[in-house]
Protein backbone atom coordinates (compact mmCIF):
# COMPACT_ATOMS: atom_id res chain seq x y z
CA UNK A 1 0.00 0.00 0.00
CA UNK A 2 1.06 3.53 -0.79
CA UNK A 3 0.25 6.63 0.15
CA UNK A 4 -0.50 9.37 -2.51
CA UNK A 5 -0.68 12.78 -2.00
CA UNK A 6 -2.63 14.54 -4.85
CA UNK A 7 -1.94 18.12 -4.85
CA UNK A 8 -4.86 20.47 -5.84
CA UNK A 9 -4.91 24.56 -6.37
CA UNK A 10 -7.24 26.69 -7.52
CA UNK A 11 -7.83 26.22 -10.90
CA UNK A 12 -5.80 23.33 -11.83
CA UNK A 13 -6.24 21.15 -15.01
CA UNK A 14 -9.30 19.31 -14.45
CA UNK A 15 -7.98 15.82 -16.45
CA UNK A 16 -4.32 16.63 -15.46
CA UNK A 17 -5.45 16.00 -11.57
CA UNK A 18 -8.15 13.29 -12.41
CA UNK A 19 -6.50 11.63 -15.53
CA UNK A 20 -3.51 10.29 -12.95
CA UNK A 21 -6.07 9.58 -10.76
CA UNK A 22 -7.64 6.89 -12.55
CA UNK A 23 -4.92 5.36 -13.45
CA UNK A 24 -2.80 5.45 -10.01
CA UNK A 25 -6.04 4.58 -7.90
CA UNK A 26 -6.52 1.53 -10.65
CA UNK A 27 -6.46 -1.37 -8.21
CA UNK A 28 -7.86 -0.07 -5.40
CA UNK A 29 -5.76 -2.13 -2.65
CA UNK A 30 -2.43 -0.53 -3.51
CA UNK A 31 -2.82 3.51 -3.15
CA UNK A 32 -4.53 5.36 -0.55
CA UNK A 33 -5.53 8.68 -2.46
CA UNK A 34 -5.23 11.50 -0.52
CA UNK A 35 -5.98 15.22 -1.56
CA UNK A 36 -4.07 17.66 -0.38
CA UNK A 37 -4.24 21.43 -0.52
CA UNK A 38 -3.31 25.13 0.71
CA UNK A 39 -6.56 25.07 3.26
CA UNK A 40 -9.41 22.33 3.65
CA UNK A 41 -11.67 24.96 2.11
CA UNK A 42 -13.50 23.30 -1.69
CA UNK A 43 -11.05 23.71 -4.09
CA UNK A 44 -12.53 24.55 -7.60
CA UNK A 45 -10.46 23.16 -11.06
CA UNK A 46 -10.08 25.36 -14.37
CA UNK A 47 -13.84 23.86 -15.43
CA UNK A 48 -15.45 24.86 -11.88
CA UNK A 49 -15.87 21.58 -10.07
CA UNK A 50 -15.09 22.25 -6.30
CA UNK A 51 -13.31 19.37 -4.78
CA UNK A 52 -13.13 18.68 -0.71
CA UNK A 53 -9.21 18.37 0.74
CA UNK A 54 -8.65 15.32 2.36
CA UNK A 55 -5.49 17.09 3.72
CA UNK A 56 -3.90 20.62 4.29
CA UNK A 57 -0.05 21.13 3.38
CA UNK A 58 0.47 22.54 6.74
CA UNK A 59 -0.33 18.98 8.17
CA UNK A 60 3.48 18.47 7.99
CA UNK A 61 2.44 14.79 6.49
CA UNK A 62 4.75 12.85 4.29
CA UNK A 63 3.48 10.62 1.36
CA UNK A 64 5.15 7.51 -0.37
CA UNK A 65 4.08 9.22 -3.85
CA UNK A 66 3.15 12.74 -4.89
CA UNK A 67 1.40 14.50 -7.89
CA UNK A 68 1.51 17.85 -8.79
CA UNK A 69 -1.43 18.91 -11.56
CA UNK A 70 -0.62 21.97 -14.15
CA UNK A 71 -3.10 24.36 -15.00
CA UNK A 72 -2.97 28.42 -16.11
CA UNK A 73 -3.01 29.00 -12.46
CA UNK A 74 0.65 26.99 -11.57
CA UNK A 75 2.35 30.10 -12.35
CA UNK A 76 0.65 32.08 -9.61
CA UNK A 77 0.59 29.01 -7.17
CA UNK A 78 4.43 28.95 -8.03
CA UNK A 79 4.75 32.32 -6.46
CA UNK A 80 3.69 30.99 -2.91
CA UNK A 81 6.66 30.55 -0.61
CA UNK A 82 4.81 28.19 1.48
CA UNK A 83 3.97 26.13 -0.86
CA UNK A 84 7.30 25.93 -2.60
CA UNK A 85 8.58 24.88 0.80
CA UNK A 86 5.82 21.88 0.90
CA UNK A 87 6.68 20.87 -2.12
CA UNK A 88 10.81 20.90 -1.56
CA UNK A 89 10.14 18.95 1.50
CA UNK A 90 7.11 16.30 0.83
CA UNK A 91 9.35 15.82 -2.39
CA UNK A 92 12.81 15.16 -0.42
CA UNK A 93 10.69 12.28 1.79
CA UNK A 94 8.60 10.36 -1.41
CA UNK A 95 9.67 7.05 -3.31
CA UNK A 96 8.08 8.59 -6.59
CA UNK A 97 7.14 12.32 -7.48
CA UNK A 98 4.95 13.29 -10.54
CA UNK A 99 4.20 16.27 -12.34
CA UNK A 100 1.75 17.07 -15.21
CA UNK A 101 2.05 19.78 -17.45
CA UNK A 102 2.42 22.98 -15.96
CA UNK A 103 2.57 21.42 -12.98
CA UNK A 104 6.30 20.30 -14.05
CA UNK A 105 7.05 24.65 -13.84
CA UNK A 106 5.18 24.70 -10.03
CA UNK A 107 7.95 21.97 -8.92
CA UNK A 108 10.77 23.63 -11.09
CA UNK A 109 10.19 26.99 -9.49
CA UNK A 110 10.49 25.20 -6.19
CA UNK A 111 13.80 24.39 -6.93
CA UNK A 112 13.37 20.44 -6.78
CA UNK A 113 14.26 20.10 -10.53
CA UNK A 114 17.68 21.58 -10.95
CA UNK A 115 20.00 19.71 -12.61
CA UNK A 116 17.19 17.09 -14.05
CA UNK A 117 15.99 16.16 -17.04
CA UNK A 118 12.02 17.07 -16.91
CA UNK A 119 9.01 17.71 -19.44
CA UNK A 120 6.63 19.80 -19.77
CA UNK A 121 3.45 21.05 -22.09
CA UNK A 122 4.37 21.49 -25.20
CA UNK A 123 2.17 24.89 -26.40
CA UNK A 124 3.67 26.99 -23.73
CA UNK A 125 6.76 25.37 -23.40
CA UNK A 126 9.02 28.43 -24.50
CA UNK A 127 7.36 30.65 -22.75
CA UNK A 128 7.62 28.70 -19.41
CA UNK A 129 10.75 26.95 -18.82
CA UNK A 130 12.39 30.24 -17.88
CA UNK A 131 10.80 29.92 -14.41
CA UNK A 132 12.91 27.42 -13.74
CA UNK A 133 15.91 27.96 -15.69
CA UNK A 134 17.92 25.35 -13.78
CA UNK A 135 16.61 22.56 -15.17
CA UNK A 136 17.50 20.10 -17.82
CA UNK A 137 14.07 20.86 -20.27
CA UNK A 138 13.61 18.28 -22.80
CA UNK A 139 11.35 19.38 -25.49
CA UNK A 140 10.37 16.28 -27.14
CA UNK A 141 8.92 13.42 -24.87
CA UNK A 142 5.84 12.16 -23.84
CA UNK A 143 7.13 12.30 -20.25
CA UNK A 144 10.70 12.06 -18.77
CA UNK A 145 11.74 9.87 -15.63
CA UNK A 146 14.89 11.25 -13.52
CA UNK A 147 15.22 9.34 -10.70
CA UNK A 148 12.23 9.29 -9.00
CA UNK A 149 10.78 12.28 -10.91
CA UNK A 150 8.36 11.43 -13.48
CA UNK A 151 7.26 14.75 -15.21
CA UNK A 152 4.85 14.88 -18.10
CA UNK A 153 3.71 16.85 -21.23
CA UNK A 154 0.39 18.63 -21.64
CA UNK A 155 -2.58 17.21 -19.62
CA UNK A 156 -3.90 13.49 -21.47
CA UNK A 157 -0.11 12.64 -20.75
CA UNK A 158 0.21 12.52 -17.36
CA UNK A 159 -2.07 9.63 -17.84
CA UNK A 160 0.34 7.68 -19.70
CA UNK A 161 2.86 8.97 -17.35
CA UNK A 162 1.19 7.59 -14.40
CA UNK A 163 0.67 4.02 -16.20
CA UNK A 164 4.29 4.19 -16.44
CA UNK A 165 4.59 4.83 -12.62
CA UNK A 166 2.27 2.25 -11.40
CA UNK A 167 3.97 -0.43 -14.14
CA UNK A 168 7.59 0.45 -12.32
CA UNK A 169 6.11 0.15 -8.94
CA UNK A 170 3.71 -3.21 -9.46
CA UNK A 171 4.72 -4.39 -12.93
CA UNK A 172 3.74 -4.08 -16.36
CA UNK A 173 0.49 -6.36 -15.75
CA UNK A 174 -0.77 -4.51 -13.93
CA UNK A 175 -0.50 -1.30 -15.62
CA UNK A 176 -1.83 -3.39 -18.83
CA UNK A 177 -4.40 -4.79 -16.90
CA UNK A 178 -5.44 -1.09 -15.70
CA UNK A 179 -5.37 0.84 -18.92
CA UNK A 180 -7.50 -2.41 -20.01
CA UNK A 181 -10.01 -2.08 -17.59
CA UNK A 182 -10.46 1.73 -18.78
CA UNK A 183 -10.36 1.16 -22.52
CA UNK A 184 -7.45 3.01 -23.16
CA UNK A 185 -5.01 2.79 -25.73
CA UNK A 186 -1.48 3.16 -23.25
CA UNK A 187 0.66 5.32 -25.48
CA UNK A 188 3.86 3.64 -24.09
CA UNK A 189 6.55 4.72 -25.52
CA UNK A 190 8.01 8.18 -24.00
CA UNK A 191 9.85 9.24 -26.46
CA UNK A 192 6.80 9.70 -28.97
CA UNK A 193 5.67 12.89 -29.11
CA UNK A 194 3.97 14.48 -31.74
CA UNK A 195 2.89 17.52 -30.02
CA UNK A 196 6.99 18.68 -30.06
CA UNK A 197 6.69 19.02 -33.70
CA UNK A 198 3.27 20.94 -34.11
CA UNK A 199 4.48 23.26 -31.49
CA UNK A 200 7.71 23.90 -33.82
CA UNK A 201 10.03 22.74 -30.85
CA UNK A 202 11.71 20.21 -32.81
CA UNK B 1 -23.51 29.09 -24.56
CA UNK B 2 -25.22 25.32 -23.26
CA UNK B 3 -25.97 24.62 -19.92
CA UNK B 4 -24.54 20.80 -18.91
CA UNK B 5 -25.94 18.64 -16.52
CA UNK B 6 -22.94 16.41 -15.17
CA UNK B 7 -24.52 13.63 -12.74
CA UNK B 8 -22.76 12.28 -10.29
CA UNK B 9 -23.19 9.20 -7.49
CA UNK B 10 -21.59 8.02 -4.96
CA UNK B 11 -19.04 5.90 -6.22
CA UNK B 12 -19.04 6.77 -9.90
CA UNK B 13 -15.77 6.24 -12.15
CA UNK B 14 -13.39 8.80 -11.68
CA UNK B 15 -12.48 9.52 -15.49
CA UNK B 16 -16.04 8.48 -16.99
CA UNK B 17 -16.86 11.92 -15.19
CA UNK B 18 -13.62 14.54 -15.52
CA UNK B 19 -12.60 13.14 -19.13
CA UNK B 20 -15.83 14.50 -20.51
CA UNK B 21 -15.42 17.61 -18.38
CA UNK B 22 -12.09 18.27 -19.63
CA UNK B 23 -13.24 18.12 -23.64
CA UNK B 24 -16.90 19.76 -22.75
CA UNK B 25 -15.36 22.64 -20.92
CA UNK B 26 -13.02 23.29 -23.52
CA UNK B 27 -13.10 26.43 -24.31
CA UNK B 28 -14.85 28.00 -21.40
CA UNK B 29 -17.38 30.74 -22.38
CA UNK B 30 -19.29 27.25 -24.90
CA UNK B 31 -20.50 25.76 -21.78
CA UNK B 32 -22.11 26.25 -18.19
CA UNK B 33 -20.97 22.87 -16.52
CA UNK B 34 -23.50 22.20 -13.56
CA UNK B 35 -22.61 19.01 -11.19
CA UNK B 36 -25.82 17.23 -10.25
CA UNK B 37 -26.73 14.98 -7.54
CA UNK B 38 -28.81 12.87 -5.87
CA UNK B 39 -28.21 15.46 -2.46
CA UNK B 40 -26.30 18.62 -2.02
CA UNK B 41 -23.69 16.17 0.11
CA UNK B 42 -20.39 15.41 -1.32
CA UNK B 43 -20.18 12.98 -3.78
CA UNK B 44 -17.64 10.55 -3.29
CA UNK B 45 -15.84 8.70 -6.54
CA UNK B 46 -14.75 5.71 -6.53
CA UNK B 47 -11.41 6.56 -5.68
CA UNK B 48 -12.08 8.86 -3.46
CA UNK B 49 -12.21 12.08 -4.35
CA UNK B 50 -15.12 14.46 -3.09
CA UNK B 51 -17.29 16.78 -5.34
CA UNK B 52 -19.15 19.69 -4.17
CA UNK B 53 -22.67 18.96 -6.36
CA UNK B 54 -24.36 22.38 -7.63
CA UNK B 55 -27.39 21.21 -7.62
CA UNK B 56 -29.59 18.56 -6.57
CA UNK B 57 -32.17 16.42 -8.97
CA UNK B 58 -35.15 17.57 -7.32
CA UNK B 59 -34.59 20.74 -8.58
CA UNK B 60 -36.57 20.60 -11.46
CA UNK B 61 -34.34 22.48 -13.87
CA UNK B 62 -33.48 22.10 -17.59
CA UNK B 63 -30.44 21.92 -19.15
CA UNK B 64 -29.18 21.77 -22.68
CA UNK B 65 -26.99 18.78 -22.46
CA UNK B 66 -26.73 16.05 -19.82
CA UNK B 67 -24.10 14.15 -19.27
CA UNK B 68 -24.31 10.34 -17.06
CA UNK B 69 -21.06 8.67 -16.07
CA UNK B 70 -20.77 4.82 -15.15
CA UNK B 71 -19.23 3.06 -12.40
CA UNK B 72 -19.63 -0.20 -10.83
CA UNK B 73 -22.48 1.28 -8.66
CA UNK B 74 -24.05 2.54 -11.78
CA UNK B 75 -25.96 -0.62 -11.44
CA UNK B 76 -27.28 0.33 -7.84
CA UNK B 77 -28.49 3.75 -8.96
CA UNK B 78 -30.25 2.04 -11.71
CA UNK B 79 -32.61 0.47 -9.09
CA UNK B 80 -33.19 4.50 -7.56
CA UNK B 81 -36.69 5.65 -8.77
CA UNK B 82 -37.09 9.01 -8.29
CA UNK B 83 -33.20 9.33 -9.81
CA UNK B 84 -34.97 7.42 -13.19
CA UNK B 85 -37.74 9.88 -13.40
CA UNK B 86 -35.47 12.71 -13.37
CA UNK B 87 -33.14 10.82 -15.92
CA UNK B 88 -36.41 10.35 -18.40
CA UNK B 89 -37.37 13.75 -17.55
CA UNK B 90 -34.20 15.52 -17.92
CA UNK B 91 -33.28 13.82 -21.28
CA UNK B 92 -36.74 14.34 -23.10
CA UNK B 93 -35.96 18.38 -22.45
CA UNK B 94 -31.93 18.00 -23.17
CA UNK B 95 -30.76 18.54 -26.62
CA UNK B 96 -28.04 16.09 -26.27
CA UNK B 97 -27.60 13.27 -23.36
CA UNK B 98 -24.24 11.69 -22.84
CA UNK B 99 -23.19 8.53 -20.99
CA UNK B 100 -19.69 6.92 -20.50
CA UNK B 101 -19.54 3.49 -19.55
CA UNK B 102 -22.07 1.54 -17.33
CA UNK B 103 -23.87 5.19 -17.05
CA UNK B 104 -25.57 3.39 -20.54
CA UNK B 105 -26.98 0.50 -18.80
CA UNK B 106 -28.10 3.67 -15.78
CA UNK B 107 -30.08 5.49 -18.52
CA UNK B 108 -30.95 2.43 -20.68
CA UNK B 109 -32.43 1.67 -16.96
CA UNK B 110 -34.75 4.62 -16.97
CA UNK B 111 -36.40 3.12 -20.42
CA UNK B 112 -34.95 6.22 -22.40
CA UNK B 113 -33.10 4.42 -24.36
CA UNK B 114 -35.78 1.68 -25.73
CA UNK B 115 -35.31 0.86 -29.23
CA UNK B 116 -32.44 3.23 -29.81
CA UNK B 117 -28.73 2.38 -31.11
CA UNK B 118 -26.34 2.66 -27.82
CA UNK B 119 -22.89 1.30 -26.44
CA UNK B 120 -21.49 0.56 -23.40
CA UNK B 121 -18.33 -0.92 -21.71
CA UNK B 122 -16.83 -4.40 -23.58
CA UNK B 123 -15.71 -6.07 -20.71
CA UNK B 124 -19.33 -6.14 -18.37
CA UNK B 125 -21.42 -5.96 -21.82
CA UNK B 126 -22.55 -9.65 -21.67
CA UNK B 127 -23.57 -8.98 -17.83
CA UNK B 128 -25.22 -5.57 -18.12
CA UNK B 129 -27.00 -5.21 -21.50
CA UNK B 130 -30.11 -7.17 -20.33
CA UNK B 131 -30.57 -5.05 -17.24
CA UNK B 132 -32.13 -2.44 -20.28
CA UNK B 133 -32.90 -5.30 -22.75
CA UNK B 134 -35.08 -2.84 -25.43
CA UNK B 135 -31.96 -1.20 -26.54
CA UNK B 136 -30.29 -2.17 -29.43
CA UNK B 137 -27.30 -2.72 -27.68
CA UNK B 138 -23.93 -2.26 -30.23
CA UNK B 139 -21.15 -4.80 -29.77
CA UNK B 140 -18.48 -2.99 -31.12
CA UNK B 141 -18.48 0.72 -31.54
CA UNK B 142 -16.15 3.28 -29.12
CA UNK B 143 -19.08 5.51 -28.79
CA UNK B 144 -22.52 5.19 -30.66
CA UNK B 145 -24.56 8.25 -31.77
CA UNK B 146 -28.49 8.09 -32.26
CA UNK B 147 -30.49 11.22 -32.57
CA UNK B 148 -29.44 13.25 -29.40
CA UNK B 149 -27.88 10.48 -27.51
CA UNK B 150 -24.46 9.38 -27.45
CA UNK B 151 -23.74 6.68 -25.37
CA UNK B 152 -19.92 5.42 -24.80
CA UNK B 153 -17.69 2.66 -24.10
CA UNK B 154 -15.39 1.71 -21.44
CA UNK B 155 -14.21 4.69 -19.26
CA UNK B 156 -11.84 6.90 -21.53
CA UNK B 157 -13.56 6.48 -24.71
CA UNK B 158 -16.16 9.21 -23.05
CA UNK B 159 -13.49 11.96 -23.92
CA UNK B 160 -13.48 10.72 -27.40
CA UNK B 161 -17.43 10.75 -27.37
CA UNK B 162 -17.26 14.15 -25.95
CA UNK B 163 -14.95 15.39 -28.75
CA UNK B 164 -17.27 14.21 -30.91
CA UNK B 165 -20.26 15.78 -29.37
CA UNK B 166 -18.38 19.48 -29.25
CA UNK B 167 -17.01 18.94 -33.15
CA UNK B 168 -21.03 17.89 -33.73
CA UNK B 169 -22.39 21.62 -31.77
CA UNK B 170 -19.37 24.23 -32.37
CA UNK B 171 -17.57 22.19 -35.48
CA UNK B 172 -14.64 20.08 -36.02
CA UNK B 173 -11.80 22.72 -35.82
CA UNK B 174 -13.02 23.60 -32.16
CA UNK B 175 -13.10 19.72 -31.17
CA UNK B 176 -9.79 19.58 -32.48
CA UNK B 177 -8.52 22.63 -31.01
CA UNK B 178 -9.53 21.25 -27.51
CA UNK B 179 -7.77 18.13 -28.31
CA UNK B 180 -4.82 19.49 -28.86
CA UNK B 181 -4.29 21.68 -26.12
CA UNK B 182 -4.90 18.49 -24.10
CA UNK B 183 -1.83 17.03 -25.68
CA UNK B 184 -4.68 14.08 -26.30
CA UNK B 185 -4.66 11.75 -29.63
CA UNK B 186 -8.41 12.02 -30.37
CA UNK B 187 -9.68 8.82 -31.96
CA UNK B 188 -12.09 10.32 -34.69
CA UNK B 189 -13.60 6.89 -35.63
CA UNK B 190 -16.23 5.97 -33.63
CA UNK B 191 -16.70 2.68 -35.10
CA UNK B 192 -12.86 1.38 -34.23
CA UNK B 193 -13.05 -0.41 -31.11
CA UNK B 194 -10.14 -2.85 -30.00
CA UNK B 195 -11.53 -3.79 -26.83
CA UNK B 196 -14.83 -5.14 -28.59
CA UNK B 197 -11.86 -7.98 -29.77
CA UNK B 198 -10.12 -7.97 -26.43
CA UNK B 199 -13.48 -9.20 -24.81
CA UNK B 200 -14.36 -11.66 -26.95
CA UNK B 201 -17.44 -9.80 -28.36
CA UNK B 202 -16.58 -9.83 -32.19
Amino acid sequence: MKSLAAFVFPGFETLDYFGPMEMLGGLGQETKIITVAQTLDPVASVHGQRIVPDAQISDGATYDLLLIPGGDTALQAAKDAALLAWLRDTSSKAERVMTVCTGSILLGASGVLDGKRATTNKRDFVATVPLAPKVDWVKEARWVRDGKFYTSSGVSAGMDMALAVMADLFGMALADRIALGCEYEWHKDSTRDPFAHLAGLV
